[in-house]
């Protein structure tokens, strides 16, 4: 078997056209943490490469808030059974997070397993266990080694230190192309605060599943009802709205972190919220791309835009045209194939033909009030041949209802990925 | 580009275990059609290959009956319109069919060629323009050339002959592989009747979508009520149990034709009806078979049955593991990854963790209350390699709802007609 591919990450972090940088924003040191907080990652075995598989997070700020948000999966992992039943999400103070083993499925052994990890991370760390998350990424439905980890959360505790970003991104990541992470200097009124984020996903894992973590620092300081505000609103906008193969995770964590180690207070509805806000948008929209973007070693990203009618029907539209197998692969093969659209559209919103729709994609109108227009083919073909592609859908109707959902292509190396490296 | 790949249709017709073949039901002349029909396929220049694209099937038979079922999608094809607003569906005589251009997405212009294609087969049929259904595949967004049909509409009424399913079989082929028809002689109580069907699909189409269009042939004499009751009950049980890539066509059709010229009566609730409802069963289900296992030069077919609570709760795991990509990956890679299908039940029934479910693949346990156990999995590693891989799912509960879908697997071949076949 071959190696997986890797690539280097996209550089800068806002690559994308459709997340700029927001002005107040400058991309800092890649290496230092925000105050308060030390990481670490080491390679506990649980992947057989012997590469980086576990990572811990730490604040050394007792008054550190935090936030979170999960799958929501009938078919819960035990790592996020254990964050939803034993932590106080809105006070955590660290992060225990492997790669190679989802401990998914896993019965009363794996939540046995789960529990024992968080308690030799919150020794490791010197919190309380109910301050400790617990996050599993890899492969479903085989028992993790607690004791290995247990083992190594020994080293992660030796090895502890502010530039320990790198490490944590390197140890939460499976079949991910490149690291994902990004270090912002954010300026708000009240002076400037630091913004971090490490990401996996949503490539496919230790050929497995779909999974996303991601874990944010701040030394701002916030009350908990503002970051867990903050982060719904952010994650909403970012990781909800992209689809690599439209499949739901068992183990899907995101967590955002407060130190307040600036001494930088960011209150309610204050400027600095509006701004940490943004910069806090622009992060996850940046870092939910990447994700896109290394989906499966994909060639293209694609956003559909949806407007017009009601919630319902725009997303079932833009969920049914970003999860096309069909849309997909005429994205991967840069063919403007835009009747694969129209069949994604019919599709969603079945008994209500004749359906006068509109689509253009990158501003070419090709179709109008549900009939092929004109256009220029060339012009077009070149125009779908680009990293990012955009399709912009009006449905009929009075609402005046609008998402957006980004996708990656479907190619050969998806295949490959997931069906020529078995377990 | 190279030619899309073709191969041998399976011999016997009935060659999946899941569909065993009626005692009473035997392969006939595979040549000739039941008494008082006639087809021809020819080629009209909308494929630039010169391929046949072109087909019509008639009755001579005034009274005949007839059964329709169509696409549930928001975008309608010219022709399905055509057919569910200008027909007697109980009393049609004939169909006209064309490949590689699926008239979808083409406006009033599209509808205007479709009523002209209709009235030129009226006049080919020798039958009134109501007596005909339109039936379109392949690219989407196209006008449809009605000048080149009619013109082949001449060629195709002078080569009608009872030996014409062979050609009008051919003539709906787009990507294809190979041709899919069956003709079969069904012995009832009150004498033995032919019943023949010729398909497409659910291939990708003129790198388009995948469209289904089926049409069944009996000389048994029914009523009209009769045909659309059997028509009813056996789609469901077939093709609307299958998936190549959960894209549902602009222009899916599948019509029932009984001449009666048999003589062979079949009255509701007989011992006839029950017979010869079983022959289109196990034609329809077999026919809808080969349709999956041509999906996309698949290696293998899956077929997952679930069972217990809602009949909702069923349909949305059945279509959640068929159409995950990552089971259909796993399962072309032969890879007992169980895993993955517990994800997808997990995504399938959000917010019902802890899921008390059981897996079971080709008769080994692999999961229990949602728990992974002990297999033997050198067995179940080799039972996933062959053609046919069975998914049993169990969910808790006390309802008793069970269904079924059969599903290609995701392959290279997916991606090559998909991707690299561009417009």
């Amino acid at each position: 078997m071959s190696e997986l591919p890797t690539r280097p990450a996209p550089d800068p972090f806002f690559a994308s056209r459709w997340v700029p940088r927001p002005e107040h924003v400058t991309e800092g040191d890649p290496t230092v943490l925000p105050s308060g907080f030390r990481a670490a990652g080491v390679a506990c075995g649980i992947k057989g490469s012997g590469a980086l598989d576990l990572a811990l997070l730490v604040s050394d700020v007792a008054g550190t808030v935090s936030a979170a948000r999960f799958t929501r999966s009938g078919v819960l992992a035990a790592p996020v059974l254990i964050c939803q039943e034993r932590c106080r999400l809105d006070g955590l103070r660290a992060v225990v997070a492997n790669s190679g083993n989802a401990n998914a499925a896993t019965g009363g052994r794996g939540l046995d397993a789960a529990a024992k990890i968080q308690g030799a991370a919150a020794f490791a760390a010197r919190v309380s266990p109910d301050q400790v998350a617990t996050a599993s990424t890899g492969v479903i439905g085989v028992q993790l080694d607690d004791g290995a980890v247990a083992r190594g959360l020994a080293d992660a505790a030796r090895t502890l230190r502010p530039e320990g970003g790198i490490e944590l991104a390197e140890a939460i990541r499976t079949t991910d192309a490149f690291a994902k992470r990004a270090s912002l200097d954010v300026a708000l009124p009240g002076g400037t605060v630091r913004l971090c984020a490490q990401a996996k996903g949503a490539g496919m894992i230790q050929p497995g599943f779909a999974t996303l973590l991601c874990f944010l620092e701040t030394d701002a300081e916030l009350a908990a009802e503002t970051a867990d505000l903050l982060l719904g609103v952010t994650c909403r906008r970012s990781f909800e709205r992209v689809s690599v193969d439209g499949q739901l995770s068992t183990n899907d964590t995101v967590l955002l972190f407060a130190s307040g180690a600036s001494g930088v207070r960011v209150d309610p509805e204050s400027e600095d919220e509006l701004r940490l806000g943004e910069a806090l948008d622009a992060l996850m929209r940046q870092l939910a791309l990447q994700v896109v973007i290394d989906g499966e070693g994909a060639a293209r990203v694609g956003r559909v835009v949806v407007r017009g009618g009601t919630l319902e029907g725009v997303e079932a539209v833009a969920r049914g045209v970003a999860n096309s197998p069909l849309v997909k692969t005429a994205l991967h093969g840069g063919d403007p194939n835009w009747g694969r659209v129209a069949q994604a559209i019919g599709h969603a919103l079945p008994g209500t033909a004749p359906l006068p729709f509109d689509v253009d994609i990158e501003g070419v109108a090709v179709c109008r009030a549900g009939n092929a227009v004109g256009f220029d083919a060339a012009a077009l073909a070149r125009a779908v041949q680009r990293e990012e592609v955009e399709y912009v859908i009006d449905l009929p109707g009075t609402g005046a209802a609008e998402t957006e959902c980004f996708f990656s292509d479907l190619g050969h190396g998806y295949v490959t990925i997931n069906a020529d490296y078995t377990t």
